[in-house]
């Protein structure tokens, strides 16, 4: 009963988040998929901070890409947090199954700020992409602080 | 001499496929980062095949989104091959390096019979999906068969 109340709300949260609901075969293949979401969302906010921090030279037209990667792929990693996903080669804090209201809310959070930030890498202005990455790094870090092990 | 060429074909590849250059730190995260975008792929790739082959009841909802993310998540591995990415935690073989041309070929083939489903698994009709689902698989299990290690 308590894992369908899980899916139910989980099934609540892809419909919200317009993620794709994935049939994993095995929980293993969910985890391993979220992380691979999260290694690729990682990989194209990276050089987009780099760029707000002056770490890289602002490149619009590579910007305009990592805007067009991090907005599709922000959408993605969460339906791989279904039940049975807490045990196995992952650092996921149980209360991600536990408290899920505020879980769904932190990733919703997430999509809102990344979908921000994919629109301003994709106006060519630096300006707009360093208003818009502070907010979106956060909500990244907010959820690592509270569901994710060191 | 032959590094640079290396790059700027790679560049070339990148531009004509509208990919990300991506700047990776180092050769690992770049491994790490192609074998995560075909992980993710895959899990998107699946369950088309799995609804254009009868294993999975036809959702035309989960098509479209699974169609969406392949269209996206296609573009974006090739930028992980670049120089000096022929060793490591791979299966990448290295006539990735030395058929340079053919590679490319096999990934621009491969891109283009992706979006050809993605186009097909947004139109609502299974009958769609199970016509473009064939060639796209089989431009996947080219370059598997050519270039990755059993």
């Amino acid at each position: 009963m308590k894992t369908r109340l899980i899916s139910l709300a989980l099934a609540g949260l892809f419909a919200a988040g317009g993620a794709s609901a994935q049939s994993f075969q095995k929980p293993e293949d969910a985890i391993k998929y979220r992380k691979a979401a999260f290694t690729v969302l990682v990989a194209h906010f990276g050089p987009l901070g780099a760029m707000a921090n002056g770490r890289m030279p602002f490149d619009a037209a590579a910007a305009a890409r990592h805007g067009d990667a991090i907005a599709m792929v922000s959408t993605l990693p969460w339906a791989g947090f279904g039940p049975g996903t807490d045990k196995g080669d992952t650092r996921a804090k149980a209360e991600i199954w536990t408290e899920q209201a505020k879980f769904n809310e932190g990733a919703e959070k997430m999509r809102a700020e990344v979908a921000k930030l994919a629109a301003a890498a994709k106006t060519g202005n630096l300006d707009n992409l360093k208003a818009a990455f502070g907010p979106a790094a956060a909500s990244c870090k907010a959820c690592h602080d509270n569901y994710r092990r060191d």
